[in-house]
């Protein structure tokens, strides 16, 4: 037998591993408007709408901890998380499927909990639960989500439309989420050596519900509505301000000028990230799971956000041959460099 | 610390545990035309057309085995076998998410050789790949599949439909895959104690390819079309021709009248399940994963498919009281057993 070549998948990483998988596929379907490579799948019902679709797999051991994550809170967050990739679109979400394995650990009444979890957010978000599977695992639970949304075929914010002298905006405080998951891991390692201390978590609430049960921002997108207003690109911040920046940078084929004082961070998350040694803006661009919306304007909108409360400016998109650039609060700029949570 | 309920998943079943989870469950949205419970969810587009959507999980060690499924027949059945949820309501897939989560066992090379025949199951059924999410697991692999169709509104067949008078087709002989699946395990075993033994499967090529790399009925959509054909109720046989008529009685509020002689089994199917010491009709009956549709029409378009090869005429749709009854060959008249499989 001659030797078979092995390469390890964390050499790709996860989107390397996508790119490579799919590079072969080509769309045959008119139907197929965008395929794989935005928050959303947008495929053509024929009239002025199309239908968003975007799923996300949670695997326990790699994207949730049960010592510390509730399961009515995973059933939540498992919703949140899909709902975001399509406001990103500039959409709204109507339908979710949910697909699950779990082995036998897991009883009737602990699905039940985090199916109560799931039933909040569709009931908060407006969303119906249409479908899913439901089979036994060997191992742990796996949650797979698909959400099923719509938008206006002309309203549509891809990745890809940023263009240079566009203003670079983000919805809401990023870092406080990866913050969170710190103070949990950190709570777990104690308990785990020294059971009898009891956590006092109090202080590090908003860090915490970050991570533990975040929010979809459906508010934004309905404000945009309102406002009239069209961003020219957009993606939700799941893996990090530097790392979604990157992607619009690639697929607008455009460089962007990021500034470290536009980038909000909660003054708790400062507190802590302070006290953990690490610094607070690191973990605002590479810290992930906060699910705010990064989005790009024209220039001549921003009055329609200016007096908007919770949109920050955060830099500008510039061209492809400037690179994207971070201007730090010291006054230095140099090259951004993209960490998100990869999952390998 | 008072006793905590818990309620083993086993004594509800895949489908009790469902309808359990889902029946607090309110869809809100006009455009959910249907939700949990058929093979495909509907969704308004607004025009003539619906989207259909299905979803599928398929999990290492409980779905399949690697050590007689090769990594490109996954990927091709992964992709099939939620193509096939589509076809059944009388629909055409357009487009496909694929999520995963693997091991580290797993090599990029192993990857490819899955997405291989994933990419030769969209080529074949002209069908789009459009996203998904790729991510590692702590044990196995795990495959989520979407399948996104479209059809027109009025000729969608829903498992609800069948009428009293009805006549039940099937599409293709059943119970070759569960004694295809029978076979591997077996010469499993044999490489498992012996593993010098060389098998010789050249004679249950036919079984085992049914199992391994079965294909769905796109074809009969399509002779449908052909033929101005819309049957009253469908269904795919994932589960088995018994627990799938239970399915349109139960949502059509009827009974049934199936004939044992009606049923089409493969006589390579008829021979091994005689060497096993199983009765062709009970695998025929309870063995799944055929992928076949099972199809009531209205009797006046009898003639539409009478002369149409590989439409098999297994019975007739009864009223609710008369139950639901299998008419052996041998003559006798029983009450027809539910035995899918069941993945719990």
């Amino acid at each position: 037998m001659s030797e078979v070549k092995r390469t390890d998948v964390n050499e790709l990483g996860e989107f390397g591993l996508i790119d490579h998988l799919t590079e072969r596929f080509n769309n045959v379907n008119a139907s197929t408007l965008k395929g794989v490579g935005d928050d959303a799948a947008v495929i053509d019902t024929g009239g002025d709408d199309a239908i968003l679709v975007s799923t996300d797999m949670l695997v326990e051991g790699i994207h949730f901890d049960l010592a510390y994550q509730p399961l009515k809170h995973l059933g939540y967050k498992a919703v949140i998380v899909n709902l975001s990739d399509i406001y990103a679109m500039n959409g709204h979400p109507e339908q979710i499927t949910v697909s699950m394995a779990l082995s036998n650990r897991f009883s009737v009444e602990a699905v039940e909990e985090m199916y109560e979890g799931i039933k909040l957010a569709c009931e908060l978000y407006g969303v119906d639960l249409v479908g899913g599977d439901t089979t036994s695992s060997n191992k742990g639970l796996i949650l797979s989500v698909t959400a099923i949304g719509r938008a206006q075929k002309d309203k549509i914010a891809y990745r890809s439309g940023a263009k240079v002298g566009d203003v670079i905006c983000i919805t809401g405080d990023v870092g406080a989420s990866f913050l969170g998951l710190q103070i949990l891991e950190r709570e777990k390692q104690i308990y785990m050596s020294s059971p009898e201390v009891q956590p006092d978590l109090e202080d590090q609430k908003y860090l915490i519900g970050r991570h533990l049960k975040p929010e979809a921002r459906k508010d934004v997108i309905e404000m945009f509505a309102k406002n009239k207003l069209v961003p020219t690109s957009m993606i939700d911040i799941s893996d990090g301000v530097a790392s979604e920046l990157f992607h619009i940078c690639k697929q607008s084929n455009v460089g962007a000028y990021l500034e470290e004082s536009g980038i909000p961070i909660h003054p708790d998350a400062e507190m802590q990230a302070v006290k953990f040694g690490l610094d607070p803006a690191t973990c605002a661009l590479s810290g992930g799971e906060d699910y705010e919306l990064m989005f790009t304007i024209d220039p001549n909108d921003i009055d329609k956000i200016k007096y908007l409360p919770g949109i920050y400016i955060a830099g500008e998109i510039t061209a492809k041959e400037d690179g994207v650039k971070l201007h730090t609060k010291g006054g230095n700029i140099h090259d951004l460099k993209a960490q998100g949570w990869k999952h390998f």
